[in-house]
C-alpha cells in the first residue's frame, strides 16, 4: 500500500532528474520502505535513483529487497561499481546473492574485489548451502580473556562500526577458539575494573559451521539469543547467525512444509515473483504421481469389480470411504510432520506416538463409522448389513489411515528423506487403495 | 537427549536431599538445559529442586519451561510464595500464564502482590488475547531526548539490571509519546557531547496496542529489528515486543496454519502434551464436517445414477477424477494462503492471482488429462469416446478445482474469517462434489 502511493512521484521524480528530490527519499524514509517502492521500479531506474545517496545508504536500503530482485540488480550493474559495492556489503547478504548468480558472472567479478573480501566471499561461498556456514556472518565482536573491563568496552567500540551486532561479545583465545560470552547489557553493569575473564559466560551453546540451517534456527530460537556462535571442526569461531537470519529460515522452512503439504515442490522465490512455467512444473511433478496413484486405485477397483460385482450403493460411498481414510492421515501426518519440524520428536517417543495414533484413529473412526452407519440406515434406507458393512470399513480405513499417516513421515525421516514429503494428497492416495481393498473385502466377506 | 542422561542423577539428588549437588545443577548448566531436563520432573519436585537457588535464578529456568508446565507449576506453589515469585517475573510472561489460569486463582493471589506490578499486570491482562498489548513487555529502556550522550549512557546504565534489552533507546517527551529511537551501537559510537535529539531517529515504525500479533511479528520481521515499541492511541509508548517473543508467534502461527491445512482446529500444546480427549474432539469436529460433505457427494452420485446408470469403467476411474480436483484445488489453496500468511498478498493481487491460477490450472489439468486418457485408452482399453469424457472431465476438474482452491481462502478472509480454514481437505471434499456433477454430465453429454 505504501509503495503505490508513492511511486508515481518517484518515478516522476526520475524523470524529472530531481536530484534533490531523489536524495531526499532515500534518506528520510526508512531503508525497508525505500526498499518496498524500488520492487516495483525497473533494475536501470533503481540504480538511477540510488545514486542520490552515499555507498553506505545503498547497502542498508539494498539489504532490504526481496533476494530475487537482488540478483536482478546485480545484474545490471557493471563489473566496476559491482566489485566496491560487494566489497562494502555484509557478508552473509552477499554471498546469498553469489550463489545464486551463474559462476561465470561470480568468476567474471571477483578478480577486482579486494583480496580480503574475495577471500572471505571464497570461503563462504565453499560451504554446503542451507548449512550453518552459508547463512553465517563474519562480522562479529570478539576480544581476548585476559582484559579488563574498561579496556573491553574501548576495544569494543572501536570494533563497532564494522560489527552487524556488537550485542553478544565473543572471547576467544589466541588460536581463535570460543572461550566465553558475555552480552553488552551483561558489560555495561560488570565492574570496570574486573577481568573479562571472570565476568564472561563458560557455558557456550554454540553450532557448527555443518550444521543444518533449520538445526541452527531452532537453537538460536530455544534459548531466545540475538545471535548463535558458529565454530569449526577445531572449535574455532568462524561465524555468528543473527536473529533476522534465524526469523528468515524459520518462514521458509515454514512456507516450504507448507507446500509439500499441499504436495507442492518449494518454490525458491515468492508465489507471484515465480514464472508461470515453473509453477506449472512444481505442481505438475506431484499431480503426476498423484495421478499414478489413483490409476492404481482404478486397477484395484477393477479387479474387486469383476469378482464381486458391486452394487450402486456401495459406489455411492465411495467418496466418504477414500475420503475418510485420506482425511485422518493426513490430520496424523500433519501432527507428526509439525512436531518433527519444531524438534519436539525424539525417537524414544516413536512407540508412545504409534500407540496414540492407534487410540486417536479408532475412536475418530468409531465416531465418523457410526455418522455413516446413521445415513445409511435413515437418509439413504440401507439394510442393516448393507450399513454394518459402511460402519466397519469406516472404522478400519480411519484406523488405519491415522496410523499410516503418523508413521510414513517417520519412515521417511528414517531413511534420510524429508518427512514433509509425505503430502496431504499422498496420503490420501495411499489410503485411497487401501481404502478400496478394505471395502470390498468387506463386503464379500459379509455378504459371503 | 540432554535430559534422558542427567534425569536419573537429578532424581537421586533429590531423595538425598543432596543440596550441594543441586545447587550446582541449578547454576552451572545453561537454564535452558536445567529447563528441558525439568520438564520431565513433577511438579512439586521442581520446586524442590529450584529451592536451591536464589529467586532470579529460579526465573531465569522457569521462563524457559513450556507454558504447559508453568501454568502446573504456579498451580502447585502456595499463594505466598507465589506472589513474590509473580513480582519478579518478566511482565509479558507473567500474563501469559495468569491468562491461562481460571480468574478465581488469579484473584486469590494478586492481593497478596505488591501495588505496582499488580497494577501492571490488570493493566496486561485487559488487552485482548493476540494483541500487541497482550504479548509486550513494560520492561524498556527510555530515555528523554534533551540530554547529551554521556548523560544518556549514564541513566541507561542506571535502567540497565531491570529492562529486559537495553540495545533499541527509546526517546519519549514528558507524556510519553514516543519521539525518537536509537540503538545502542549507535549510542556506543556517538559523539559523548551530542544531543540525543539530534542523533536519534525519528522516522519510527512502532505498532498499536491493539494490532493482531501476527501483523507485528511480520511488522519486526521485516526491519530487522530486535524489538519493535508498542504505542497506545494517544501515541504514547506502553510497551515494546522482543524478537525472542516475534520468533514464539510465528512459529505457533505456522503451527495453527499447518494444522489447518490438514484440518485439525488448532492446539493450545505440543501435539505430546494434548490430552487424548482434546486431540479427538480438535480432530473429530472436521472428520464429523468433511463426512457431510461426502454425504452430498453420495446424495449426487445417487442422482446420477438413477438417470444415468454408470457403466464400470466410469466408477474405476471416479477415484481420479476426484483426487485430480482436489489436489489441484489443495495446491492453489497453499500458495494463496501461504502468500497471505508472509503478507506478500494485496487486495489489487486478487485478480491477477485469479487469472494466473485460471491459466496454471488449464495447464495442468491438460498435463493430468492427458495421462488419463493414454492410461484409458491403452491400459484399460477403453473406447475413445469413454477416454474422451475422462480427458474433458479431468481438464475441467482441475481447472475449476485450482481457481476456486484460490479463491476460496480469499473469499473467507473477506468474510473476516481465517483464510486457513480452507483446509486441504475442506478443498478435496468440495471439489468432489463439483467433479461427480462434471464427470456424469459429460458422460451424459457425450453418450447422449
Amino acid at each position: 500500500m505504501y509503495s503505490q502511493l508513492i511511486l508515481p512521484d518517484l518515478l516522476e521524480m526520475v524523470r524529472n532528474q530531481d536530484a534533490k528530490g531523489l536524495a531526499e527519499f532515500c534518506a528520510v524514509l526508512h531503508p525497508a520502505h525505500v526498499a518496498e517502492i524500488l520492487e516495483e521500479v525497473n533494475s536501470k531506474r533503481v540504480w538511477e535513483v540510488l545514486a542520490h545517496c552515499d555507498l553506505a545508504r545503498q547497502i542498508e536500503i539494498f539489504e532490504f529487497l526481496d533476494l530475487h530482485k537482488q540478483v536482478e540488480l546485480f545484474s545490471a550493474l557493471d563489473r566496476e561499481p559491482l566489485s566496491r559495492f560487494i566489497e562494502e556489503m555484509s557478508p552473509d547478504d552477499r554471498v546469498d546473492i553469489l550463489s545464486r548468480l551463474d559462476s561465470e558472472s561470480v568468476e567474471s567479478v571477483l578478480p577486482l574485489v579486494a583480496q580480503a573480501e574475495r577471500a572471505n566471499i571464497r570461503k563462504l561461498l565453499s560451504y554446503p548451502e542451507d548449512s550453518a556456514g552459508a547463512i553465517m556472518t563474519t562480522e562479529y565482536a570478539s576480544l581476548p580473556e585476559n582484559v579488563m573491563m574498561s579496556v573491553a568496552y574501548e576495544q569494543l567500540r572501536l570494533q563497532a562500526p564494522t560489527r552487524e551486532t556488537i550485542y553478544y561479545i565473543y572471547v576467544v583465545d589466541d588460536a581463535r577458539c570460543l572461550r566465553g560470552i558475555i552480552s553488552l547489557q551483561e558489560m555495561i553493569l560488570a565492574k570496570p575494573n574486573a577481568l573479562l575473564h571472570d565476568v564472561m559466560h563458560t557455558n557456550i551453546i554454540s553450532v557448527r559451521v555443518d550444521d543444518d540451517q533449520e538445526f541452527v534456527a531452532q537453537e538460536l530460537a530455544r534459548y531466545d539469543f540475538i545471535a548463535i556462535p558458529v565454530i569449526d571442526d577445531d572449535n574455532r569461531l568462524v561465524g555468528i547467525v543473527t536473529h533476522d537470519d534465524v526469523i528468515d529460515i524459520l518462514q521458509e522452512e515454514a512456507t516450504e512444509d507448507a507446500y509439500r503439504a499441499g504436495a507442492i515442490e518449494p518454490l525458491e522465490d515468492g508465489y507471484l515473483d515465480t514464472p508461470l512455467l515453473t509453477l506449472v512444473w512444481k505442481r505438475g511433478v506431484w499431480l503426476l504421481v498423484l495421478s499414478l496413484f489413483a490409476l492404481v486405485t482404478a486397477q484395484v477397483l477393477d479387479f474387486f469389480q469383476n469378482s464381486t460385482k458391486p452394487s450402486n450403493w456401495m459406489i455411492l460411498f465411495l467418496p466418504l470411504v477414500l475420503a475418510s481414510g485420506g482425511n485422518a492421515g493426513s490430520q496424523s501426518a500433519t501432527l507428526v510432520i509439525r512436531s518433527l519440524a519444531l524438534g519436539d520428536l525424539d525417537r524414544q517417543k516413536y512407540l508412545q506416538l504409534a500407540s496414540r495414533e492407534l487410540l486417536v484413529g479408532s475412536m475418530l473412526g468409531a465416531m465418523v463409522a457410526m455418522v455413516g452407519f446413521s445415513a445409511a440406515m435413515v437418509w439413504f434406507q440401507l439394510s442393516m448389513v448393507q450399513s454394518l458393512i459402511l460402519l466397519i470399513t469406516l472404522l478400519l480405513v480411519m484406523t488405519l489411515g491415522a496410523v499410516n499417516g503418523s508413521m510414513l513421515p517417520l519412515l521417511f525421516k528414517r531413511l534420510g528423506m524429508d518427512p514433509a514429503l509425505m503430502s496431504n494428497p499422498l496420503i490420501a492416495a495411499l489410503s485411497d487403495i487401501i481404502g478400496v481393498a478394505i471395502y470390498f473385502t468387506i463386503a464379500t466377506l459379509l455378504f459371503g
